[in-house]
């Protein structure tokens, strides 16, 4: 990834002949030098989906003049599309329960520099790790969960009072009320602790060392209405065998869901994941 | 693995304290060098599982001298035990439908002593492969499925005439009779196209594709009465994405296909699989 | 991959602002329907690549007539470029000594109609595979290297002769002349038993046992007249442990290699392998 | 691993029958209960090698007893040996330079008490991450590499000041004194960032960029005088593409190395890794 400031355009319409050479040659007629550029046909679906990233000094307008451009090519294609500005970086809540694993990896991408996001605050449901996100310098809000109602209308507040552009569920532990999932489809992600569809729900070592498999996962994903059930993100496994203990499962675990959540941030914060139905287009 | 002969001693009792000074002992009171050695405890059932390779030529008995010695301790411990001869190839009948990258595959281990077993039948219910399995000099016997049970009864007429070990179901695309699977418990050996539990049953890599999962997977397993939910002898995974169709899920399928089977079929056939409830234990 | 007839249109040239504006131009503007795109810009040589598939039936013309009108805009550019048709299978002379697995891996691939190609004859230095070659209708050569420089000759003859457009060394173990590998430079693909650079030349697997890595490893690419050294296509790696023998990373190692090999292959048929200086760009 | 404590008694000496029979009769003699036990013959250099572990509350004595009664039978075998105590944790002082990836992965890794082992101590030549490493209530020295026999002989005075059992280098980026490497050998453990034995030294990334390989590596291995070339206890490697950059690669590689790095370390901290020659046995 480049790191000279850069717009970055996706697209989503019905698939038709032209749309590239249209797309593109809006971009040449005005100068645009192309970093990246990735396209997909949805087969079934008949929807073509592109982003390109294009290098912010070589258009002679800013982002609103470039919205104000593209509207009329976007309409003649029936376009979805959205464009961002890699200067403004997007702002992402974290959501914690006890554990601290991704938590952990997340702040040190993010103070290192290598995650390209603003981590306005941290929310969680216990008081432990107060200490280490305000070492960061960062707020950290500790939202009860003994009424859910009032507890997940106390996170939407924070979420607003921030203005987040997405909340990410670091092992949350907590099932988001359906209502708050629709309403914010698309901007919450959430690391579950298994290879789904395998081992939806509670304790899914548990469920792997019943089972016996023989490789373990970790997935990330958009959180919807149905529990675990949400567009996948990112996923990956990794190998145990009869000698490891649900708490080995839990430890080796551990690492992957920190490899997976990071992965799968990073591809939505870069504007490279594009939703079709319950499925994702990763624009890697 | 050592190409010398060995004896290959598998056991499986209640944990308790000295077993392994127990046989250890007697395999050193008769000079018996061990080549390779094993063991798990199985911390739910209290059980203990050990494998031991003995270098035939280091003992001054055989195979039926070690069974009569080795009885009295076996009953002490109150052992589940098998003593298997390296120089006694084991006898797979290979049961295929159409589709022949596993077929060819094993064949190709068979035949460069890859994989040290006979193959004294290929079984199929199309006549297509004939051709390929006669070249290697292996009996082809086409068996229609029209009727089922007829068909069943034909399939175990085959295992017994050809003195088989067990079967391998190389992609055989047919449900095994309940009764078959259980009195055949642990001899039948299944190639199911997915990482299970996920994607049970047929067509899994279109249940996969419309899932949207990043990674796909096979599972080798021992066949029982409950479709595709035997223990788990070996699995593996491969990450496509978004662009790959049903077509190439299926194309790269068939490599991790042959893969987890080839291994799975090596652990079985080395006798390092041992089975504990519905779990597996595989001393690699 | 889609199944359809499709022309495939592979792109070098100076990078600079609207290459892909003026290529998918040039297709929109006679209705190309274009299946798949790539692009790549490889910073430090300043070069841009693309590939783009484009459906054969929605051209008003053919490939001549798609040359003949190319010829202007790639001059433009000053674009070294290619155009294939999908129709026109590439031919692939295998060249083999006595190991086989890589050769039944892809007379295998080949049959089965994955691995989209013609083969039009198998060289080996043994006489050993013939009847296997046979069987499948394939000419087998068997060229004595005696002297060296008569069977390279002779070698090269057969490529002539069979109209072939790349050789495959499927583990070969023959040093190439340099002359030969210079006026074939990208039409010779090896398949090393080494992840690459480490452990160039013999015997990689008893470098690999002796040096104590962890991994062993496979590299798919083109031979150059620099050992080993040439362009890399594919690679792949495995865990090994302690308890391995160098037999063991042999028997473990041929499956890499397989699957590297055929993998490395089909990019490389599929006009996916773009070279530049001593690296390769990959479309998959 | 279970979390009861445990003897671990680790055996290394010329290969011969009755060995296990031995050790596991003398364990078993005193009513030893053996929760892990694994064993490997060197075949090259004929020396047999094994770990047990034993669980503490089964034996009548502790550890001084326990090497008192032991001595006889080691002395019969000519074993180099070990005994450890899971109660004693092994103190692990980290060096460190600028990057704080391996810090902060291993220091998390401690604090959850995953990584059960004491840091008395975190040596940098930088004083960039002493708030940090303060935070955990860990003493941060920092040692300025001016005169770097001053600072290596500051750095052995703070090792024996602490009573250390091992250095771990994570990206210390200095190289260590050949003198100092002989007289803790098996002492200083590194992390080195690329598949070793490709890309020794400095800037093991841009030679990988280079040389256009398709996976990265990090090696985890003992320090020896020689660069880069002591015994490797872990490794692994992770697919990049041509699109990504050196600084790409340097960002993929930091998951790599923390992974590596901490796996490498838990088999050491667990008495796993035993060296023959420039080679390790690691019982998983």
């Amino acid at each position: 990834m480049s790191t000279t400031r850069r717009y970055t355009l996706t697209i989503s319409c019905p698939d038709r002949a032209g749309i590239i050479a249209a797309v593109s040659g809006f971009i040449a007629q005005h100068g645009g030098f192309i970093v990246e550029a990735s396209y997909h046909t949805e087969q079934e679906a008949q929807r073509f989906f592109m982003r390109q990233e294009i290098r912010a000094d070589s258009l002679p307008f800013g982002l609103i003049e470039f919205h104000a451009r593209f509207t009329s090519l976007a309409a003649e294609f029936d376009m979805e599309w959205h464009l961002s500005d890699s200067a403004q970086k997007k702002r992402l809540i974290i959501l914690v329960s006890k554990q601290d694993h991704c938590l952990n990896d997340l702040l040190h991408r993010w103070r290192s520099g290598e995650l390209p996001v603003d981590i306005p605050c941290v929310v969680s449901n216990h008081g432990d790790l107060r200490s280490f996100v305000e070492w960061h310098g960062i707020p950290f809000h500790h939202v009860e969960m003994g009424d859910k109602a009032v507890a997940f209308d106390h996170i939407e507040h924070l979420y607003k009072l921030y203005r987040a552009d997405a909340m990410v569920l670091a092992r949350f532990m907590q099932i988001m009320p359906p209502d708050l999932c629709r309403r914010y489809a698309g901007r919450i992600i959430n690391i579950h602790h298994s290879f789904l569809p395998s081992f939806v729900g509670a304790k899914p070592y548990h469920q792997a060392y019943q089972r016996g498999v023989k490789l373990i996962g970790a997935t990330c994903h958009y959180v919807t209405d149905e529990l675990d059930a949400g567009p996948i993100i990112e996923q990956d496994t990794l190998r145990i065998d009869h000698g490891d203990t649900v708490d080995d499962l839990v430890r080796y675990g551990r690492d992957i869901e920190k490899t997976v959540l990071s992965r799968g941030l990073r591809y939505h914060v870069e504007d490279r994941v594009l939703v079709c139905g319950n499925k994702t287009i990763v624009f890697r």
